[in-house]
């Protein structure tokens, strides 16, 4: 089985500002047991560093790369020119985009021969679940990881929807 | 090499109304030497269709799902939520969808869990390209073409751009 | 009449952070005199259960579903693919969703076949009003109590004018 | 039951320019076996007939208004506020509207107290299904005829499922 | 002149809860030397009496009418649909409002026939600026307050422009 | 009455491909028994000139300006800066324009002290009505032929509802 | 001068599809006697050539770079982060673009350190009088071209309006 | 060189509300050794003044004007009608303004003949540096100083990316 220690998946950001973001994707990654390479990396500040770490990641054993950037975000553009590796692309909230408009649209509007496997605004963990989905196309022992993933969540939800009326309790109380 | 004759990928749209698009998709397959599995399914109008194909798709040697809908477009999340094989949506500006805006959120905006990997509005083509490359993220051969078709690309760019005079010729024509 | 304790309205939230935006259709139900049926189910994780209740609704006595659920709000249209029962869509402007667009968007486009009655973004409570104005469509004192609501609000718009330069004083003192 | 002769629902449109949008829900109606009451009633150019016709249109015998208007259309906000009938809102995409936007937001976005049931843009074939499912709500009949609608609605999809390879057919054809 | 005791200037808003921005017309009419009849009316909640408002505003001395709403605007809609005074409408961005384009557009995108002279989102001060405008049509003392307040206005940015070193100091300073 | 041939009413356009929408607006003034004074001024190509208007309109007897301009649109806000006569604007969705989303929000986010009256996009012919009322608000012949338009518009909408049926037929024939 | 042969701005493009709106950047160029430097370059299809491009641009005597792009444009982004030359952005509403909405946004939201001078979509004349307008920062000559230029602008809605009735004639003619 | 203290550049805001984003271009240009004149000068209220400064500025030395604005922005597009200067927008999303869409839309979407070169949503500081990179065209030692910032941006991402781990470390902690 690939779920060892080699760091299959990428996971690079174009600006610090957005570590508190990408962690997300960090976490559920540890979640499923993998380790990933973290960067930053910015298709504008350091467009050369973006262009090399695309053209070697395969090389390296990376499989998939995860890349989040914020407004004009061009960063998963520039690494999806660069390597046939399937990019994942998290269009970022920051303080400079216009509510996420300009980083969606910037992510996932690639012209036709670049895609980008776009997620939702902010949507690092569905990032890094795509991302082991994809690890999981080959290996049953990740498949059957993403299953039980799939059983807790439905679990929660089942034991949420068991305790409903304490849930909706704080909200039904009476107020003037 | 997975390159052979099984159906590693399918292609589900939500209405025949989508099957020009979704053709592209098709087409961009087997120029990569792919077949594909053909369904229209529709999340409302053939519900439990779609959650057992979804549910099905593994065990029956499918590796990736490439769905496209319009409007409120949740074919591709009704998928997503039966399995946990890797799933690409296709936002289609239908006549129904408002611009595309309606299909484009519908689909990109999931919760987090169940991830899906979206593409460019009437973005078929990328799609299938996106589904090589999850293919290819183990097999060297795909990997191969999809670098040899990434050269193709680049190889394009720049024979039209030796020919820019021509191309830039009846635009530059004088006129009252 | 029908205005009894059996649960003729169920509510349904894709998620315990809906609740307090459900919980005014709740209250408003209550307001009217009617017990609902509440439940958290997951159109993305626990989509057999969501399938379930909706199918079996019609035979357990409910004759109107509100659903609510924020970003890319599959929910209510999971149920209209399931039932027959008139279903009430609330696009909720979760912290997920991006100012609501897509939840809106999502829950209103529905294709043609499958209706979903879409409310106000987070307009829990005129779900709760819409659902009581179709049990009243054949019941005269459900109606009549429509009535008396109706008169209400005009009521206390009416008293609001009447204090109109109460209510403007705190706005209109002198600031530098 | 109610599947008579006798005008259970009344279908108002804002000018005759919407007839065409409109005539889907009579279609739709017709198809379900109900006739209708169709007006035209401008909220703007005649209010006094439409607060008359939504004032008396549950002596009448009127169980359900569907009312379609564009741009800034507040035909439905209108009828909602002067009955306690449950008013379904389609908004229109006519010339004068910005693409659909306006008339959406100005029928859904109706404030607490009011609500409007809130189909998709140009969505009158859905307001005619929602108006049946509603009558349905305590009529067998009319429930059981919505049921067989909804399974044609999958027969149709399984019959075009069965015959994709005709439907590619024309857009898999090999061009230059 | 005009410029005496008698109400010729409305102002309306749907809710008590627009109190806050409406007063913003109240307090730059009072700067102009105009009173105004100050009115909560809904178009939703209570219809009747904005339309008789609206219909015996002419013949009670009043001039112009300031309305404003938010969400499905339909406020001025509905004063303008009884009334051929001029109706100015204050778009709302009340929190029920999704960040103020439904109120823009639901008061702004009126059918020809009826025009509602539209400001800007919460621009209650500029409404009543230009109900002043209209009175001074034919007024030659209010059309010289008009142009001392333009006059004003200049000298007031003449005034912060020749202070400007003062006004930058505070976001010049260095901060590490 | 002012009902006479000076003309009171400036119709002002930003570019002869402006000429279309703004006819509607003359055409509609000599409806109501109106000259107007047309120009073809540039807020960004004849800034001068528009200044200059602006500046002598008052004393030229004109009591109304409207002004349509489209992308970028200034022309009203650039002629509203240098009169206190009422300005009233029409974003027009020219060739150039971003479907009118630039001329509403150019024309209508006016700031403080600095109103247009803004009217739909494209609502030439309500710019010209606006503008009647203007000049009815102190003259009773105006506000006479005001209120006789208002019961046409509401006569030809119950000539359209009496022939409902005719209008429909088209419609709801059958087809395949 | 600089008026002379050499080519001193450069035109690039990211696909043969955006010829047609670029082609009016050359022809403006031209007619300020400006020859220029035409490629297609694509961000995403030709990567390399577009960093080299940028890179040694200023070396080879270029002084401003206009690129035109569509979709997710990340062509201007690109240059400008590989030169310190100005590079001035045009956003192309292809037809893979969401009416131009993705194009403007990923041209125009630039992360700071890295500026795009973005014009209007589909702006390529004004990017071609753009960089002349920087050319003629320190040119006199060509400062004075540009007032010519400015002059004629003016003199042609002069023109425009001096023939107003005949431009209005067409459209004001009596229809049924 | 033109490095010395003649102000070269002028930086112009509407109101002194901008002061805040637009002290980014100051400190930015000071950071390039820019001196910059600094004007509160408003397109509306005092509009004389801006044309004024706008033709009067080639000949007092300024090569590049940058201007900042909100809501229905026209202050860049006031400024670009009066001078062939280079004018840099920069859209301000202001307290007034509509998230800042209308900023943008008034700022960018200028009509052929008249460009503004539009930066980012509150992009003072890269209307700063896009000034200095126009002084630079002709000017080998700003050009050099453009080339060390830009190296300083790698430098800085290079750095932030050598201390990665400690700049997730506070975003991966275990939360309950």
């Amino acid at each position: 089985s690939v779920m060892n220690n080699e760091k299959l998946i990428a996971i690079i950001m174009g600006s610090d500002s957005d570590a508190k973001v990408m962690a997300e994707a960090v976490k559920q990654l540890k979640a499923f047991g993998f380790e990933c390479d973290i960067q930053i990396l910015s298709a504008h500040r350091s467009p050369t560093f973006v262009a090399d770490y695309a053209k070697t990641a395969r090389s390296k054993g990376i499989k998939v790369i995860i890349a989040g950037a914020g407004g004009a975000a061009h960063l998963t553009g520039a690494i999806a020119a660069k390597t046939s590796l399937p990019v994942i692309g998290v269009p970022i909230k920051s303080s400079n985009s216009i509510d996420g408009w300009d980083s969606l649209l910037s992510t996932v509007q690639m012209p036709t021969g670049i895609p980008v496997a776009t997620v939702a605004i902010d949507g690092a963990a569905n990032a890094a679940i795509l991302a082991v989905q994809i690890l999981g196309t080959y290996d049953n022992e990740i498949a059957s990881g993403l299953d039980s993933y799939k059983q807790e969540l439905q679990d929660k939800v089942l034991a949420k929807n068991a305790k409903i009326s304490e849930i909706m309790a704080p909200f039904l109380k009476e107020k003037e």
